[in-house]
């Protein structure tokens, strides 16, 4: 209980640092800005930062694409994107702020002249709004485009960070990362070559969500949860992402890719790398990305993959009271594909803490709802006191942390039932995000646009982490390569397969 | 996970078990049945206990008193009594089953005759209601008339368990046990003149109570808590029992005896036995009184009692928006009274798993609120990977065990607040046994009148606990012989003294 002696800077006002963090004066082009993303996510999460006052007085987005757009034009869509899509309330003088910082250079990514106009719009705005060079290549664009847009900011220098009077220069790059290990090194490389590795940015939504910083917060702030978060007492880890939607207008992406590349290599294995990891020193972007990398260079697929790695496809069926098609009959999709839609599989991770305990991850589309969640599954209390009939009902103790929607954490254990008897039951107590904080959470990509403007990489995964989880999705590939995926019906929790390699061993599936 | 291998008696079938315990046919004889206890809770509990189905077909309550009553008298009060007092429904062809099962014995003590009609009519209730001889004792009287109650019985033969035809005799005595070790030592001596251990029932209401039970249903069914629940995660227990209200009609009592003799030495010395305890063998009464006693046995005071043995007595003030008086100035209490109405100490449990942890007791009347409640603290996280800025607001975490009113469970830990930054703050989850359960808490009296019937001694302390209970009370006593209590306004949460003994250690207590 004594007070705890603290080194700090004296010349560093602790205080200071509660202010919210506001990046320096700079400009965000994005690639792609006529595009979904830029219209729902990236436009309107600008606006809701500006109007939660973390912008810097200047700031300029800078849109580049196709159209024969100007900077009128640009800024109606953005402010069109922004009402529509923005989380924060609208209020026209915030974006009167931000009116006059829109520009648009119209242009295809082989125009070398569209994009000497480009690096002249971000060197003008030196002069016109005071940014001292410092801008955000956002790539909002196809992965097959990539290779050449970075050709041309190399070519044109606009990648270079600036010693000349300062200004940074930082790239964003989406998923997917590479289709697998050998493509991402190929990207990766790619990129090196242009940006220094400090500079470049993975976007994996999912880390800039609450629920998933706050497993920070929760192992790691707490003395009650990390004592019994190892293999002493925990049984097995289930992590769930699943979608009740179908592949929509992705078809052509889709069927190239499937669930294991869409959705386990990236948000699934980041989940699981924040959830089972060590202690970081601090929350430093580096301290944090060792421990993560640490855990899924730990990962081994089971021996068996036939009885632990399952995928499946959509048949038709009902989901939310509506018939839906299956997989191979929506449009643009071969009638003989064998692209998954669903896939589980069994895993371990070998070290001290996590020996023995299997970890099943399972995503797919078209299942009777939508939910990620983490569920720590703890093993059997051992030996209890009372008359098997008292308890058998009881399940293991499980804590959840409800990563989306109904953000929260509910930990499910066993009470007296009220009566005569000792009659054991399951309860579940839980916290909401909804019904504790008064403050809302912020979009995902509100977060992330803003680390990037303030440099700060902790909550976006490195080259070495898309490495490591390739890896783990590599086999699996392989292994799936000329199978058929097992149909299952729209509506219902997956194909049989995954149900059996949870039975195989007693356990089973949350019906989350 | 493997399935568990059970070795039961093949001859008993588990499922039966479900099936809710009767008692054999049998009376409930009262003593002081005209009394407020037996008016508001003893025959309400009677009632309810019909009203499920757990009372034999063969039941007769058999009540003696001064009064000059007759059946009918008795009985249309105990119509009344159940009526007013009753937690379940009120049904007229519950109570008509009830009819007719009333006997009134009106006497003194001291009256022999008397109690020989007594004895004739528990006998004649063979033949009348078909009772082969079972008949439980309930002293429902002051304690100074212990001695002549308990002679009349063993004179009359009516405490001796009968051989020929069946029968047993069971006496069920209220607190307090005692008021000191030596006093209890010869009650104890007195009762076993008369009945054999095993036919005590000695009430300790709380024990009856849901929450209570449940403590042992959380601790040993779960898996998630007991490896927490020790020295090594556990930084300090409260247990706090608080009373809004103050000493009522019972001045002449309570002024010899105070809050220390009153509730500390039996309630909260209790809830602290079953929530420190070892793990039992099985939920016999045998094995769980064990291991309460082990406990017991195992507390030990502060050496320097002058800090941590803390008394108060009420004085004016303003308790849930009204005025009342001191404690001087009640009805009946000596101007120069003494007599602690709040009593708080701090005491340590010698044994391997609760080594060094501190155990804070409180229990007092005038109090902010009614609320009863444990409280295990937990240490502090060990090292937090965060800005001491972010941190600065977080407390311990706690689990709290809500024994009354609200009952349920309660924990708090720390967790993100949503928002750029990693500012963590203390939330709570809990469960509620009203939001949670169909089934509503039974009252405590109707479990433990229902056990006293079932002969199922489980949830009744024993002679030895009592006199483990008083070596714990009694030094404090002797430390506060002469002494005057510290005085503390009404309405707050007591003496100053008591704050600073957890202040001392940087600790405090919580404002329930």
């Amino acid at each position: 209980m004594g007070e705890t002696l603290h080194t700090t800077n004296p010349l560093r006002d602790p205080a200071d640092r509660r202010l919210p963090r506001i990046p320096e004066p700079c400009a965000l082009v994005i690639f792609g800005v006529t595009g979904d993303l830029a219209k729902k996510k990236l436009i309107p999460a600008v606006y809701d930062l500006a109007n939660r006052g973390l912008l810097p007085a200047s700031f300029v987005i800078v849109g580049f694409a196709r159209r024969d757009w100007g900077d009128e034009t640009f800024e109606e869509m953005a402010r069109e994107a922004a009402k529509s899509h923005a989380r924060t309330p609208w209020r026209e003088e915030v974006w009167a702020r931000l009116a006059g910082s829109f520009k648009f250079v119209p242009g295809t990514f082989d125009d070398d002249e569209a994009f000497n106009r480009l690096d002249a719009t971000v060197d003008e705005l030196r002069e016109t709004h005071g940014i001292v060079g410092n801008a955000a290549f956002y790539f909002s664009i196809p992965p097959l485009a990539f290779p050449q847009v970075l050709k041309q900011l190399k070519r044109t220098g606009m990648s270079d960070n600036r010693q000349d009077g300062g200004g940074w220069r930082r790239v964003v790059v989406e998923k997917p990362f590479g289709e697998d290990r050998a493509s991402a090194a190929e990207l990766n490389h790619l990129v090196d070559e242009v940006f220094t590795a400090n500079d470049v940015f993975r976007i994996d939504h999912y880390l800039g969500k609450e629920t998933v910083q706050n497993i920070f917060a929760l192992r790691f702030a707490n003395a009650m949860f990390e004592p019994i978060w190892n293999s002493n007492y925990v049984d097995h880890v289930q992590i769930t992402m699943a979608e009740d939607v179908g592949i929509g207008s992705r078809a052509g992406f889709y069927d190239d890719n499937g669930a294991a590349r869409d959705v386990l290599q990236n948000h699934v294995l980041q989940l699981l790398a924040i959830a089972a990891m060590e202690q970081p020193n601090g929350f430093e972007a580096e301290e944090i990305r060792t421990e993560k990398l640490k855990v899924l260079r730990a990962i081994k697929l089971h021996d068996d993959l036939e009885a632990t790695a399952i995928r499946g496809q959509y048949a038709d069926g009902w989901v939310q009271g509506r018939p839906v098609k299956g997989y191979l009959a929506e449009d643009n999709i071969p009638q003989t594909s064998t692209t998954e839609t669903y896939a589980a599989v069994q895993l371990g991770i070998q070290n001290r803490r996590w020996n023995g305990v299997p970890f099943y991850l399972r995503t797919g589309k078209r299942l009777p709802k939508r939910v990620t969640e983490i569920a720590v599954v703890f093993k059997e209390a051992p030996h209890m006191p009372f008359a098997d009939y008292d308890t058998k009902t009881l399940g293991h103790n499980q804590l959840v942390i409800r990563v989306q929607p109904d953000e929260g954490i509910t930990v499910k254990f066993g009470s007296k039932v009220p009566g005569t008897g000792m009659e054991l039951r399951d309860i579940s107590m839980g916290f909401g995000y909804g019904e504790t904080f008064t403050e809302s959470s912020p979009e995902a990509y509100e977060r992330l646009i803003l680390d990037v403007l303030l440099g700060d990489k902790t909550l976006f995964p490195d080259a070495q982490e898309v490495d490591a989880s390739w890896a783990v999705v590599d086999p699996l590939e392989e292994f799936w390569e000329g199978t058929k995926p097992e149909p299952y019906e729209s509506g219902t929790w997956g194909p049989q397969g995954a149900d059996l390699m949870l039975q195989s061993s007693g356990r089973r599936w949350r019906r989350a």
